[in-house]
């Protein structure tokens, strides 16, 4: 299995609309992405100080299908869309498990 | 359920045997704090250019099981022994699902 493991800071400016719209249009990937096994994100709980904004974990059956998932069309849009213009830092990892 | 995220970068100067010693304290920790549901975790499988080295996903029933292993004494040994040595950069987020 590969799990893809993703944290973003958001900018100081980035407004509340613009970061309820990433849960937003992640949510419809499962849907567009078969190759998606199981996908939890959100934004931090707000348990702890200096924390990243948001996370994604997404896990995959094997390397190609986290690959597929990378570069898909519409994955690729929800990132130019509504991540990017809002995107301060990013942290990733993934794990073969 | 609470899902806590952390990744980490390591020091330059971190060894192989350094970095090895970290999953191979975290391995023993399920045993040690009975709150664990599931516990992943392990080095960048090098897919990708600019990621973190090293990823954990711990999941629990709740807030106050997560705060237990926050604070356990031997979930902390293993931060102080194994992990600020040679840590660079941390990020995290607790996904409240």
């Amino acid at each position: 299995m590969i799990r893809h493991v993703v944290l973003f800071t958001w900018t100081d400016d980035a407004t509340d609309e613009q970061k309820a719209a990433v849960p937003a249009a992640l949510e419809k990937l499962p849907a567009a992405i078969p190759q998606i096994r199981a996908y939890t994100f959100g934004p931090d709980a707000g348990i702890n100080q200096g924390n990243h904004d948001f996370a994604v974990v997404a896990d995959f059956d094997n390397l190609d299908d986290y690959v597929i998932y990378r570069d898909d069309a519409v994955h690729q849009a929800v990132i130019a869309e509504h991540i990017k213009p809002i995107l301060a830092s990013r942290a990733a990892v993934q794990l073969s498990l």
